[in-house]
């Protein structure tokens, strides 16, 4: 892993503060970060941004655009399968 | 349950299909629907939200604003717990 500054985080099967350290640190970087999931780790995703959003609310960072998706997969018998995909943007207020 | 008109669909644990066919349902009825879900069946909503779009395509509905939010919920022993929830809107288009 390098610590080169990226606008986006994938959300997998680590525990959730650790998505939340992430999020905090690329906000430190940048002035908007893309919180991304699909399939079971949407709902993590939810509560990153959240804690998140919580937790620099004095900083001036809230919840921007969410967009929802699908993608598909081919398994490996062969067979497409749709997947549901969620995109959160984390950014800083502009007022 | 009464059949009247709805115009939220409440994500809970029944089979993912049951919810997409109430989904459908009200859409025959109303120009707009929420689906809401909170905690681990938000991905259940996504879910939801992207069949009935898939299914509705050329009828001319699709995904509006998806917001997500949390919730504090009062635990039995007393302590209070941020549960996030997600409401997606899926509405006709207008053109």
């Amino acid at each position: 892993m390098s610590t080169e500054t990226r606008d986006t985080i994938f959300i997998g099967k680590k525990p959730l503060m650790a998505y939340v350290t992430s999020t905090l640190i690329q906000l430190a970087n940048v002035p908007s970060v893309t919180i991304k999931a699909r399939g079971l780790s949407i709902s993590r995703a939810v509560d990153v941004a959240q804690i998140v959003s919580r937790k620099t609310e004095n900083a001036g960072y809230s919840i921007g655009n969410v967009k929802i998706d699908s993608e598909s997969l081919e398994s490996e018998d062969g067979r497409t399968r749709n997947v549901s995909t969620i995109e959160i943007e984390v950014k800083k207020n502009t007022d």
